[in-house]
């Protein structure tokens, strides 16, 4: 395919040692050498080749910046096209001003994962793996990168292929015996092998699916919110996840600093911290944001931290945040158990209805090491914990997973019910295709385009 | 010189498409071969070169990420050593764990501007171009980033050689005077040239810094705090002033999110706006944050943006805030001009003693543009704005300059005093050394770590 060229800055914003804007389309090398001044010009240089000079404003011939320039010519590049990285001393106003020069002179802005879709559409990588990419940058733990690692190399592309072969190997088999009705026993044959070969597919697709949950969880990060009373050890507990942990602050994309999630990573679950700044700022959540809000955080929460003064006796609110969050998961610790027992356990026990309790002294430190146990026990049991890591983790693939398994059941039940196999056909040709989307055949122009947008800037 | 092998991060943190972990030092190619997965080993590719391959774990052989790997051997590189650039899908997880895999197997982690030390201290470049390249990291508008950029490229530090070389011959005047006193004029002809050397030496040390002010301001910024009563439109002013250019959001380094400092720049002066935060929660800074601290945010100041409401007559509040800016740089605006005018024009006047009065209706966005003419016009005159951009910039630089006008001064005077020669060269030596010290010569080491440890890390 042809393409105009597109450029965009490819580092994070913000100022660091070095900062990149990377180049991609057929006149990559010609506009970097409209502005680039070195030993030689670069459309004369080997592939994979880095070039020290300066960027000159062509019209002005004012020096904007010293550079190293890396080239690399199509097709083994990021989007098997000829690709200019201009790398440059980091600072914020520098390389913008190197992009406008670039833009100037005939290169288009990127938009939003332009590069990566570029590196679909030229058929380096499906869509599967291109979601991968995705994943892998925002990924917050190292067992979330692990899983993006394996699917951008095209682990689950290759199970999804696996699994469309099976099916069009069945239908090759429905049309064989079509073709041949004059065998008596065609169709019953037929029949059960088809019964055979989907009911093989569906449970792969089951075994997929099962992994799902953690895999959104790795993805997303849990949704946590710590509540209790006002003094009962909130923020203690917030500084004790935070400081024992690598705590990864994030700017939601769009925004420009309002909204900022921060994760703890505990022990491979990112956990989403709900509300840390009304937490941080307050230490009484529940009363200074109110009741309408506090409801909103726990709907939104995916995990409830309930803290507990140990050494008071339970209060009427401790039972009424107790009832807001059943049938939730919960960990429940018992916060201040250096200090005299007064908390009626039994009553606990009963309220946590099987949830863990943990007993901590936050302010020493005691109990946060089970409650990181307790945690990650609660979304990784053993089994799952040692397993390959190609879960399932994104919603698109996991909803096209589970409209694939709804037509093989449709197939398989009308197998039982003995409809004539070509209307079967038709089942299986739909999982075939749904199935199909997840690698990006046969998806609509404006899917791509809204899967691609929410990447990151000059990936 | 040798050193030890360092590694660092050397894009910013944050998702992005790229992220770089940077090596250097003698054992930077065969550190990164131990954990490189490509068609041949680092140690044997040509310099300049870039290499598709992965990151495998040497102990456990998991893979890591997919990476295009960047070789510069020595001398030819940022830091005169090897250098190796891993080139990572920018996710924050994945190039802190292939910096992890990079220390493990014998690399030390970077300090602060390790980077560019090792640059000034193999000679590379000196300390005020060293100076230069935090600069233009830092720099918040085209000017400043030209200012550094020219720093970086050794404008500077060639117009201190100069100085030196000028002292230093004069210097070497006097010696061979002394040494030949037997010619009887030899002292009188001494002095004389001596005082013409000297002299001009100080009339450029002078014009250097007569660009001081510009050039700090472009640097650090102009503090800028919009102040005025309730609801006049201080929050408008805000909104028009970032909303029409380039507002840039500095994270200062140390802190995670609680300090951030917002720029704009009006027509290349970069106003850095104290208490935004204030401004735009409240709209009543005054009010809002007491006396204590308003007083705080004026001391703090280096321009003052008066918001007076013109559809009212002037409040005590208002006399009172001009009593508290008396003797400040400040613009006065009087908004809401759409309106009936109520304001007594005359007492403004009086009270502005002289400072630009701007007539804006904030809403309608009618003034800004007035606004931002007289801000430019405040700190660059014609003059000055079409100079050569060599503005001094750095607090350092300016004492260092100052010292050695001082040194060059005791020289003159003594020499109008008709002290003896040997006396004077004394002076003349000791400003020879303070202008070596801008450049980084006998330069006292803890200074040199003090003035990396400002940098970004892995710069």
């Amino acid at each position: 395919m042809e393409f105009d060229t597109i450029a965009a800055i490819s580092t994070p914003s913000g100022e660091g040692a070095i900062a990149i804007v990377r180049l991609s389309g057929d006149d990559a090398l010609s506009i970097a050498d409209t502005m680039y001044k070195g030993k030689q010009q670069l459309a004369n240089v080997d592939t994979h080749t880095i070039h020290y000079g300066r960027i000159q404003n062509p019209e002005t011939e004012e020096i904007v910046e010293e550079v190293m320039v890396s080239v690399l010519r199509a097709p083994k590049t990021f989007t098997r096209e000829d690709v200019v990285e201009i790398n440059c001393h980091g600072g914020l106003v520098s390389v913008n001003k190197i992009l406008d020069l670039v833009l100037s002179q005939g290169a288009r802005l990127a938009e939003p994962g332009e590069f990566t879709k570029r590196a679909f559409l030229n058929g380096r990588i499906d869509l599967s793996q291109a979601e991968g990419v995705m994943d892998l940058i925002r990924a917050k733990t190292d067992r979330a990168m692990n899983v993006a690692m394996k699917q951008m190399e095209g682990r689950l592309s290759e199970r999804i292929r696996r699994l469309r072969q099976q099916l069009l190997e069945t239908v090759a088999n429905v049309e064989v015996n079509i073709d041949y009705p004059e065998y008596d026993d065609a169709e019953t044959m037929t029949l059960d092998r088809l019964t055979e070969r989907a009911g093989s597919v569906r449970d792969e697709i089951d075994n997929l699916l099962e992994t799902a949950k953690q895999g959104k969880i790795l993805r997303e990060g849990l949704a946590t919110a710590i509540i209790g009373r006002p003094n009962v050890g909130k923020s203690s507990l917030m500084n004790s996840l935070v400081h024992e942990n690598k705590a990864i602050v994030t700017e939601v994309p769009g925004t420009t600093r309002d909204v900022l999630e921060e994760y703890v990573n505990i022990r491979g679950v990112p956990l989403r911290l709900i509300d840390t700044a009304g937490i941080r700022e307050t230490e009484d959540i529940v009363e200074k944001i109110g009741v309408e809000r506090s409801r909103q955080v726990l709907d939104e929460a995916e995990l409830i931290l309930l803290v507990i003064n140990s050494a008071e006796e339970l209060k009427k609110e401790d039972e009424a945040l107790f009832q807001a969050i059943e049938d939730m998961n919960a960990v429940i610790i018992l916060n201040k158990t250096d200090l005299n027992r007064e908390v009626e356990e039994d009553r606990i026990k009963e309220l946590a209805s099987g949830r863990p309790i943990i007993r901590a002294s936050l302010l020493q430190d005691e109990g946060i090491d089970e409650l990181e146990k307790s945690i990650s026990h609660l979304f990784f049991e053993e089994g799952v914990e040692t397993a390959d890591l190609s879960y399932l983790s994104n919603a698109r693939h996991i909803g096209l997973l589970n409209q694939a398994k709804r037509s093989v059941n449709d197939a398989l039940e009308a197998a039982e019910m003995e409809v004539p196999v070509d209307m079967i056909q038709i089942d299986i040709t739909r999982a075939w295709e749904q199935l199909g989307e997840i690698v990006g055949e046969n998806v609509h122009e404006s899917l791509i385009d809204q899967l691609f947008s929410q990447f990151c800037l000059g990936k």
